[in-house]
């Protein structure tokens, strides 16, 4: 199995910058994406690219894959990828459903390849600088055999075990953490402006010390200025994930209150024409209720 | 204005921690304590000891209190105590609602007392090692003075400014997003565990990256071992101050919806019987619901 | 006991109809009022009329009240008002505490008078017409007393015995029920109308069929056309029985996550400027979360 | 066309009485259900029977459906169904989402025939008497057509137009404060019975008034005695419809806070085992959470 091989399918925010350092530790990469024209920063730095993703795969390599979404993942896969990836190994990084994982892994398994779940946690510049964090999931062999891979552009590793699904089972909860601490913040500050005291300075306070995580310090700063551009992760997505969430926990029959609550600010966003702003947006919500 | 006499009202689990640090700092304490017994340890370390409370205060110096709730704090400033304060200064650390600090330094600067909301965010051991932090508003200058005497027992000192409630207002938002924080995870940690995922395990990888804050990682162990014992903080304590938070929000017209979440918690948790547990035991009501 | 002589004490959109009503009847009415001049059209009627709401007292008679809230109730009984009435029978009809009505109660008993908790439901034109419904309840010789009396202004007696705090349970729940109707027809009407079906269209339908009941018709008729003026209760009068609501759940540890709801409905109006409309107007909050 | 000839598909709870009605009133029924057995007491009345659903139909008469979900609905239409039916008219009277209606009615315009939305407001027992509501949308001629067949089996007939999925939406929305008068009657009910009120004397009181309606006398009974056996509509078929009514808000960008909760009291009560009660069963949410 040659894992220096990879196809590398899909070249966003996240995708261009894991790409960018693979080739930087040496890996060949031969690159696809819908949009052909995103490759063209990787080609200068010696990534090959072809128009038909099943081209890009090696048999018996490895493929990385982060797309938008599940129908996205699904039609990649069903376009003769499986055919030719034979007994290769196919990370799959996209912020999907573990049924989706689940079912693709039993593809795998059928055609005689091995899928793992590795969604990350970061944002583009935490990619840049190497201190995102994975979760994998899936093979056994397979996850030891992409580890080495993955340290070349994450800090930490976490390991979910066989389950192809809960990768992504643990990556939709961190998210929802996230909204929700957007959430909290800004039914907080509110009530904090409301009553004389700045927004910045409750900011501060909170997350120089209870608070002091990447997640409150980095959305609190949008929270507390009210900062929903430039865009890191669109509004709507959020919405997309947190569905995806509740259909996870609805699964297990699992109430989920401060999801739904989460939820219905990301659909009065869109119902107040915000689907252009960063996620942190739905803080809009608390504002807009206290007649902000 | 003698700042080195301090009478010292309340010796609670905060209040007795605090004391300590204030004689080992060269302070002279009298103290007074409802329970007049856990005054014991104190003494022992040189504070003298009054039973009545107004026989704690010297004219003109230093009063600190760290009570129960809102009624004892009333009750105690009711008792004589405002007279013999003189032109004194009071340090008010108890999580109270901020109108009654607005109240209760009207009354204090109507007799020619200064009021100082000093509300602390620190659990017992934290005060111990110094490492709490202490939101102060009210009198401009009686903020300046009492900055050196605080600086003996916390790290941080968060200055919001002239109105007395200030202060009173962040405590309690601070105390609603740990609330909220413990919801969530609950909410995350109890999807993950039906999905077949440790609870343990989704902790350790949040609290270690994205959540690496110090609430993440102390609620976060006591709710996914459900330890809800021994306790730190009582659950109807909990209670207390969320009912406090709402009606902080109410009165400026801020809607809390994952405050009302957080209240039904414990509630419920009341309902079953779960009033001696530590408030991280508003964790139970996802599980509940979850059917576990 | 002379129960043909009332002393009638609140002569607001309710106690007014109700007085005349009595004085049609045959009764005896001195009637009081903290505005005297709202007693102009009983007097005409040929009720009497006191300053002093002592004095409109007769000593073992009947009293009726229909206040505002808890503390014009209470601020009325401690005006010398027990030790004038003497064995005689308060009729106490204000939406209040169920807690304030067994305090009052107790300071009934033991000046030796009695108090039955009356609350009703029914808007004006309801107490003209004869058609509104009484929950009563407290000692029961001085229940069965009043009965006769309240007949002349109500369709339906409804008695839920000793407890003086029982009637008013079931009326706060009656107004959160209410309440609730009007959030959920909101919630309907939106979807309707964003659907591209009329919301008279949707409101005629299930209010003729499954909702046939008054309150969906009324308060739907309101809801479907946004007609939240003229004003027959104002909305922050709705926000103080949702208040009451919830401190009698919580003091029997109750969680009323949909009271919270309607509750956020009543503090957002009152944010964004609505205290001159009907109650009915927490609808608009679902219109306001659909970026209509 | 020949309306006097109807395939009748789905003889469920709701579609055995419907297919009686129209057999009685002198209609030609050949009915179809996937499990055959249950169509003997139709064939005793004069049905006939086919295994086949296709050879159920006469080219150009009349199809009703009453099944189970959008699948089993899309199934049916799948299985040769448009190709036999040709110019004849649909009735479909199945509790679906209003996008399948609009994508089926596209189906059948092409196939030159036509598409009516016929969801019924019923019980069983409603059936048969004749008093259930219905709602239809679609083709403007297929709805002129059909409702003299709809008159035999229904009280109202209440027209939405001529978009398909409008009679679904107004169904789904109905069917979404059933389930919201269910839980508000549930929080009532358990402050009551806390507080020393009969669950059967408040429900008494309030359905005889102000919510003297079918819905809250028929589920009142049920929640005030929780007698949640027999079933006339299994829990889990409520989650269905409150997720569908979920989504046809979302797609029109509308929170809808109460059905949130209503689904959550679904989904806990499947995580305790719940899922062969009747759907009025969500009650018990709120008694669980008072600890009852």
């Amino acid at each position: 199995m040659d894992l220096k091989q990879i196809a590398f399918l899909g070249l966003g925010n996240l995708g261009t910058p894991i790409a960018e350092n693979l080739l930087q530790a040496g890996y060949h990469l031969t690159v696809w994406n819908r949009t052909a024209s995103r490759a063209k920063p990787l080609v200068d730095l010696g990534a090959k690219q072809t128009e038909n993703l099943v081209d890009a795969i090696t048999p018996g390599a490895l493929v990385i894959s982060v797309l938008a979404d599940d129908a996205a993942l699904e039609e990649v896969v069903s376009a003769g990828f499986l055919e030719k990836l034979g007994s290769g190994i196919h990370i799959s990084m996209s912020t999907i459903s573990p049924d989706t994982s689940r079912k693709l892994a039993g593809l795998h398994t059928a055609a005689g390849s091995s899928y793992v779940a590795a969604p990350i946690f970061a944002r583009p510049e935490a990619v840049v600088a190497k201190v995102g964090n994975i979760c994998i999931s899936g093979d056994a062999k397979a996850r030891e055999a992409v580890k080495p891979v993955l340290q070349n552009f994450v800090k930490g590793i976490y390991d979910f075990g066989e389950d192809p699904g809960a990768a992504n089972v643990v990556k939709l909860l961190g998210n929802f953490m996230i909204g929700a601490s957007i959430e909290m913040m800004a039914e907080a500050f509110t009530v904090a402006e409301k009553s004389g005291i700045g927004r910045q300075q409750i900011y501060e306070m909170l997350t120089q010390t209870l608070f002091a995580a990447p997640i409150f310090q980095n959305y609190g700063r949008i929270v507390a200025n009210h900062a929903y551009e430039p865009v890191a992760f669109r509004l709507p997505l959020g919405l997309k994930d947190v569905n995806l969430t509740l259909q996870t926990a609805t699964k297990v029959n699992v109430p989920m209150p401060i999801a739904d609550l989460v939820r219905n600010r990301f659909i009065s966003a869109l119902a107040k024409g915000r689907d252009n702003l960063d996620w942190g947006a739905l803080a809009l919500g608390a504002s807009d209720d206290a007649g902000m």
